[in-house]
């Protein structure tokens, strides 16, 4: 029986398409980007809320900062010696919550999403864990569609999950990013949710679907499992250097027949680029949202500007841009192609200016 | 007899649309916008190849940067205690070479402007002051229009000026700034010159027509006439207290019966703006052009980009913009809205933001 629910926090990602706010010294989670949080320490007081124990997976650059910002203990924090995508960081936190309690429910939290109604939030993580107890199954947390994004996976669902579980329902199928045409038709049609990469489970029930599903992942993590509670950073370096690099979507949840979701209705974002910050912090035609700047002139507004704080900021005649202007880069972008930005950044690395990436 | 053309500098402006490369600190005849000279130090090299003399009329802020930038000697830089438009500096300047010869020819340069053919310029200079010897006029060099331009004031040509001065014209009229549409038929019409602000006279016909028309500022010298080659500061800053603030356009040229004009053909820019200057270096549909900046990414181009060196700076999706990043400001503009940018600095004015204007 569990005590307590675990939430997992995954800051493993770079966030590139934050740049230039995001580098790799210093990623998204650790960016505050709508109010005085970080995104990270968002997350932490989201978990607060529902959960008994906060693990985070993180990599070796960040884990001091990072750590500090949740004012977590060294043991709760599984350091990946290198990347190697969602599965395995899942993998790795799911044994070692088994370590302590195999049963234990496992709530896997993104580390940069934005979810302002923590209550409703963690309502709903409850709602879940008990289906994830009761029936075994994985959950994942489905939201409904506002618009036709075409920069999130969705999720087709099925029937009723079950009559003691009121809300929950079956997975139809995932479907990776849709076109435009594909999306809208999804927005009309209802019954798809954007796959919001929040999970809950048992400890027991993803390591026996990994186990199922990704076996040569599941052998690979034998010696951690053997380790218990504490993993030398040898036995995990060697893990990590034969894990497969896959997110856990692919790897386990789209295969599984033992997936539900549990459809929500809180504002959430992944706040993956800056057109989607754009629309959280309400920037909209004549309207124009600051993020840590001086902006001393805007004529016609619609604008996103990111800043320094002292430095003047004046736009003239332009509206629908992103201006981010850190002390050593400046980026400016329509907002609708804000979703290319990692491409900026794949050609300053190619320029060798690792100084600014 | 004129022993040899003096050339005089008007550097007073302040070039606000500018902003932020030009500052009340920093005005414009000091910026490097083409090429590795600035503005003044080009004007000054274009009339190194016609003049004898060169004189330099400037604020009291930048007369010493202004001094080097042209390896003046201070007898010849004519410090304004305060601004009082050009038809004060002119009759200054006017007053101080007639004390050395008061047939001297004199040229008017503004300190800001752009023509690359100094070859062609001081050909048609010589040929403006030999009609302002024989006939005592005054000339202005008129540009042949390239487009329907309103940001500059234009001259409606009459009938040729003399037989033994091919090319000269007398003057029909002057005309302000047109709207579109006018200065759409002007270009349609022909007979419409652009007014350069460039003017060849003697000291003897400027300060006739001064006194025939500004009789208040004509009185005014009159203790600096007196002073001859060795004006005292406090008779200066008299002069100037008193001294009425108008363009020597109005106040002289636009009134004077003895005025001719000399179409020219080189090229000229008077850099106004933000967009002329764009239009100057050659930025057009996918055709960026870069000063001083280090531009990373720019996937569509048609941009001007003024930028510091390191600092990596990245347009996505964007055309037709000018991006202004100095250290301590930034100006984001649609080229076509660049002639506002006074605007941007009237505000930052209000806001008590001195260090940044």
């Amino acid at each position: 029986m569990a005590k307590g629910i675990h939430a997992v926090i995954l800051a493993g990602g770079a966030g590139e398409r934050f740049w230039p706010a995001s580098r790799s010294g210093h990623p998204k989670p650790l960016l505050r980007v709508v109010g005085k949080d970080s995104l990270l320490s968002a997350t932490g007081h989201r978990a607060d809320a529902f959960a008994a124990e906060l693990w985070l997976v993180c990599g070796e650059d960040h884990a001091t900062a990072m750590r500090r910002e949740l004012a977590l203990p060294a043991s709760r924090v599984l350091v990946e010696p290198v990347r190697r995508n969602t599965a395995m960081a899942v993998a790795l936190a799911a044994t070692r919550i088994a370590a302590e309690d195999p049963d234990a429910v496992m709530v896997v939290l993104p580390a940069d999403h934005y979810i302002p109604d923590r209550r409703a939030f963690a309502a709903d993580i409850r709602k879940a864990a008990k289906a994830a107890v009761d029936a075994s199954v994985l959950v994942t947390l489905g939201v409904r569609p506002t618009r036709p994004d075409t920069g999130y996976g969705y999720i087709q669902t099925g029937p009723p999950a079950a009559r003691s579980h009121p809300g929950l329902r079956r997975v139809r199928r995932f479907v990776e990013k849709p076109n435009a045409a594909t999306a809208k038709r999804y927005l009309r049609a209802g019954g798809y949710l954007w796959n919001a990469g929040i999970f809950v489970w048992t400890a027991r029930s993803i390591l026996e679907e990994v186990e199922c599903y990704m076996p040569d992942l599941h052998r690979v993590l034998a010696p951690v499992r053997k380790a218990g509670r504490r993993i030398p950073r040898s036995v995990l370096s060697r893990a990590y250097r034969r894990a497969p690099s896959a997110p856990i979507d692919t790897g386990v949840m789209e295969r599984s027949r033992r997936v539900w979701t549990l459809p929500v209705r809180w504002e959430w974002s992944d706040v993956g680029t800056w057109e989607s910050l754009a629309s959280e912090l309400g920037v909209g035609p004549g309207s124009t949202r600051l993020v840590d700047g001086n902006l001393a002139f805007d004529d016609l507004g619609g604008n996103l500007v990111w800043g320094r704080q002292e430095r003047p900021i004046a736009l003239l005649g332009v509206e629908g841009l992103a201006v981010v202007d850190t002390g050593d880069a400046l980026l400016i972008t329509r907002l609708d192609r804000s979703s290319d930005v990692r491409g900026i950044v794949k050609a300053l690395k190619k320029m060798g200016r690792a100084d600014v990436t």
